[in-house]
This record gives structure tokens, sequence and C-alpha cells, in this order.
């Protein structure tokens, strides 16, 4: 494996490199949503007092400068793609934590908890659509081909559009006894995987780079999409809490379909029963089964649940301490571990299918394992 | 005043223009997300079974490819520019509804109430996202400049971005006991004029119209937004529930600062001092108020609540017939009547400002009179 060091430098340089042009789309917005998105950015407390909060590692503005400097051009070229796909993964954020009622991230109260759902709501919308803004305002490269901000804007809304269809899929889930494996990783390849495709290329789209290169810089992001996502629902089950700012066993308290529990469950036997029993609750009786089925054909039935329920209040201490052992002895978590690992691989392959320039090309490899080595 | 028959005529040949175009937009949806917009805009029943419910009017759509037509264009170039309005609508109304707690909308549940609001935050998101799908992959006029879909996704993203603000103002002022009139109407502009002066010129953008035509259909669209909220605050307040398909007297009961309450509130005078009690509850006391700036002193204040507190319980119907009669007599009802007429002049005046094609020019003005003087 290439060695990481040198991503926090890489980090640290795309923070400094962006930081102008992300304060100035911030100061677009609105007082009362410039106020929420600046607590939420960890630029000031929720009374707008100035602040340097720990938040995210920004991953995906690194991604989007280091590819347009892969595509032979200025990282700087990149800056308009690396703000917008900040500004949408803010906006997701934002958003999910209402919907899975989230009440913190990085150790500090998440913005619904702080300013209420609707205010929340609307700073999402803001910066979805703030996005858009900056993109389509963004300045085409002297004497280069015309529309490269429209045609960036293109892929970041096919990104989002398919992130917000992954983020439906997992709602659905939830209220889900059976998910298949392979829909499973679909889920996470359009939630997680667009997004982290289109920072992965969205760089190489301003500097004009021809359709192959930008294809396989997309691919790159889709398959470190699902190696990242791998790696999150480890750390979501034996993340050290200190470290990912999250509670201990967060994803298995909410009874979270992530991949380790789908493979343990898919892995069959008598210790994946007790994990789908623990999991999802009893199977449901066949009688109960027969009223909802009568309800259904007597028109009295409401939207459609997507099948049999699944308890909705989160485990015990207990049950999350025995769920995890019942996840790891069913092999969920060596097989998430090998997913991450395969999708890592399939990562740098793509790298591979064209000719980037040399150090760029180097620092996205880097930052690609320093991605799956993460502990937080 | 211009005559307004035939306005049903427009809005129903309009619906039919735009309907392929809508059904292979919301097609590229997820199917859980599809079937929550189906929902939504009367296509299916909350199981998904077929129907046609009554919705909206489509103004919005009608005005985009009126604007086509009245920058000498064939009105099916404003398509695209149709489809991403009514999306950008709809998201802002599912939305609204869950930040409002609004129950019912053309006499039927709303998406949050039916789906959960999990799953009404993401149809939203999908709808902002898909208006821009839909404009950044409009077919350029053939022989005709390059980019006018990013123009008008550029356009779209600003009218969007002032509605949002416009939004936040409105979420903000409900926390607040002063509101000034003037407060009040720049709210308006951004949270109803922005979108509506969008709709009214993105079909030129789409034609290619020159600058000045563009910006006098929007200032239309803008003043006809203002004179549309006008009507909808009367209706709010004065509306036969029959008609309007909301509850008797909804924003007084709801508390809401529209037009004719702070109209009628800054007229000053004993009865405006009674509405002032019974809308926003009785003055904080100086102690309490004391002690909270105490409070704020010793840094342990929450997130700031824009003024003093104002109560949040419904009124009673006793209280909603009592407030009714004072915005009545201090003149609330009036001078919105009177603001409504004179943004519908200044509407009519920005059309004079260009010269513009005179069947759709005419037909602008019949759908402008036609929002004034509509009863639901």
């Amino acid at each position: 494996m290439t060695p990481t060091t040198g991503v926090p430098e890489i980090l640290a340089r795309t923070r400094e490199a962006i930081a102008p042009a992300m304060v100035a789309a911030v100061d677009r917005l609105d007082p009362d949503t410039r106020l929420q998105v600046s607590y939420h950015l960890g630029w000031a407390d929720a009374a707008g007092r100035p602040l340097s909060a720990p938040t995210g590692k920004g991953i995906r503005p690194a991604l989007a400068l280091l590819s347009a400097a892969a595509a032979w051009s200025d990282p700087s070229v990149g800056i308009p793609g690396a703000v917008a796909v900040e500004l949408i993964h803010n906006f997701s954020l934002i958003h999910d934590d209402i919907i899975d009622g989230d009440t913190e991230r990085h150790h500090r109260p998440t913005v619904w908890s702080v300013f209420g759902v609707g205010s929340a709501i609307i700073a999402g919308d803001a910066l979805e659509t703030l996005a858009h803004q900056v993109l389509l305002e963004a300045p085409d490269t002297p004497g280069g081909a015309t529309g490269r901000g429209a045609a960036a804007s293109a892929a970041l809304a096919e990104g989002t559009a398919a992130m917000i269809a992954g983020q439906a899929m997992d709602v659905a889930f939830e209220k889900r006894r059976n998910v298949s494996v392979e829909e499973c990783m679909a889920m996470c390849a359009a939630k997680t995987g667009a997004l982290l495709g289109c920072a992965a290329s969205i760089g190489a789209v301003l500097a004009g780079a021809p359709t192959a290169t930008v294809g396989a810089l997309r691919d790159f992001g889709a398959q470190l999409g699902l190696a990242f996502q791998a790696v999150d629902d480890l750390l979501g089950i034996w993340g050290d809490p200190a470290t990912t700012g999250k509670p201990a066993g967060n994803d298995l308290r909410q009874r979270k379909k992530s991949m380790p529990v789908v493979a343990a469950l898919a892995a069959g036997g008598e210790e994946a029963d007790e994990l789908r029993e623990l999991v999802l609750g009893p199977a449901p009786d066949r009688v109960g089964h027969l009223v909802g089925a009568i309800g259904e054909f007597d028109g009295a039935a409401g939207p459609p649940t997507g099948g049999d329920p699944v308890p909705q209040e989160p485990l015990s201490t207990d049950q999350v301490t025995r769920a995890t052992l019942l996840v790891e002895r069913c092999g969920g978590r060596e097989w998430t571990q090998v997913r991450a690992k395969a999708h890592l691989d399939a990562a740098l392959g793509a790298l591979q299918r064209v000719r980037l320039s040399a150090l760029p090309h180097r620092e996205l490899a880097d930052l690609a394992v320093f991605v799956v080595e993460r502990e937080s």
C-alpha cells in the first residue's frame, strides 16, 4: 500500500485554498440561515460568536482540487467544484440528522436540535441551491471552452440526485425486515459513492478534461465511496466514541442495517437467527400478518410500509453488546473489511486507466488509503 | 381592467403542454420518492393507485410558457422552464407543510402527515435537484446561442435562493413581537415574488431574449408575486374554506403575521393594542425580561430567539372571530386590498416597458388579473 504520510497536509492545504470561497458563499445566505450554517460548519457557536470547532475532514473538497490537478490543470480551477460538493455534503448532513433524529455530530448538538426542525430544513435547502449558484457562476478558463461551470453543475445535480435516492432507499430499508447484500451495496453506491464520484471528478470537469479522464476519476471516487462507507459502518459498530464523536455502538443501538449487519444476517445459521430477532424483533405471527392483509383488501390500509413491522425503540446496552458479538461471529466484520479493501483496490485501479499528472495521482491514492485506514 | 375570460383555457392548455415532460421528470425519481411526489401532485393516492385529484392551478408554468411566447418564440421553448419552476414550487410546498405543521392541502393530507417527516424532507430535496437536471439538459434552440439551459438554471437558482431566504425570514418573524410593514413586504417579495419573477421570465431566457425583455418580464412576475401574496393573505383570513381548501381563519388561528395583520398592528390605537395582545400574547413584564438579559450575560443563553417570546398555541374560534374584526377595523383588510391592486398595476406597467408579442402579452395580463380576482 502507498504510505499515507502527507494526507493531513493535503487536507490542511485544501481547507486554506477553499476558505475564502467558502466564506464568500456562506456570506450570501440570509442572516438566520448564515448563523445556522456557520454553527454547523464549526465557525461559530449557537449565538454567532466566532469559534473554530473541529468538524469534517474535508475529504470531498480535497478530491475536487486534486482532480483538477490530476487533469493537468491548476488545482485552483477546482475551487468552485470543491466548494459546491462541500455545500451539498453539508446540506445532506443537516437534513440526515433530522431524518435520523441524531442529536449530536462531532461532539456538538446538531443544527435541528439547536435551532429547530423548520430552520434546519431551510438551512439544508439553502445550501443545496447555493452549491448550484457557485458553479453556474464559475468563471470559464480564459481561452477555454464555454459552459464548464454548467457541465459541473449538471454533474453535481446527477450526483446529488443519486445521493438523495440512496437516502430514500436507506429510509425505506429501515421499515423492512429483509434487505439483501446487493440492495445494501446499491444503496451505499447511491448514498455515498455518487457524491464522492462527483467530488473526485468535478475539478477535471472544470478543467475541461477529456471524457475518459473524467470517467476514470468518477469511478475512482465512486469505488472510494463504497470503501469509505464500509469503514464508516465498521466504525459505527466497533469505533471508539472518543475519536468518532458518536456514542459507542450507535448503529446497532439504532437497529441500522449497515453492511456488517446485512452481511451477518445473510450468513444464515442459529447465530444469524438470534441476531435477526435481536435487531429486527421477533418475526410477526401469521395471524397479525393476515389481519394486516385483510385491512389492505378493505382499502383501509395507509401507505405501503414496505413489509412487516420492525420495532423502533433503541436496543439496550446489553443487547448492543450481544449483537456486536453476533455480527462478528457471523462474519459481518471480516466481510466488510474485505469489501473495504476490495473497493480501495478498485479505486486505485481506476486511476491507472488514464494518464494523470504524477504528483496529484499519488496524492489521490494517498487520500484513498487514508480514508480506509482512518479511525474516526 | 382586462377581462379574464380565457384564463381557464390558458391554464388547461399549459397543463396539457407540460404533462409529458412533468411525467418524464417525475419518472426519474426513485420509486419511494416518486410515490410521494405523485401523491402530492394529485396523480395517485397514498398506495400509488392512479387518480386525478385537484391540486394547484399551475400559474407558474403558464407564466413560463407565455414568457417564451411573449419573447417572440414558440411557447414549447419554455417547457423545461415551466417544469423546473413547477418542481421548485412543489418542493417548497412539501417542505413548508412540514415547517408550518400543516396537515392538509387541497382537502388532502399533506405529504409529511401521510409518509412521515423524513420521507417528505427527501421528496422536497429530490424535486429541488430534479429541477436543475431538467434545465441543464434542456436542448438549445437549433442554431441559437449555447448555454441557455445553464442561464435558465442560474436564474432558477437565484429565484430559489431568494424564496428560501424569504421562508427563513418568515420563520424568524414568527418568534418576534414586532415586524414592520417594510419587513413584511420584503419577506413576501423574497418568498413569493422571486420565484414568480423567475417563472414569468424563464421562458424568455430559454428563448434567448434580450436582457431588457427578460428584466421586464421578471419585474412583471415579481410585482405579480406581491399581488398574489396580498390576495393569499386576504383569503387566509376572509376566504371561504370550501373554495380555499384550508380551515376558516387559518392564518389568524396560527397567529401568522400576514400583510393584513402587520398593517393593522402598525395602525396604532386601542384596537391595534387589543389585536396585538390577542395575536402575540401579553407584553412580557420587565422582570422576566431582565432575567432573560442576565442569563444572556452569563453566557448561558441558547440561540437568539429574535426578541420576546410569542405564544405558540393556536387561537380559539372566538379569538379568531374577534381578531378578524379587529384587523378589519384597524384597516388591515383595506390596506392589503389597495396593495394587491397597486402591485397588479405595477406588474401590468412592467409589461409595457418592452415590445412583446401581442397575444401572449394580453394573456399574461389576463392571468395577472385572474390571480388578483381569484377566490381560492
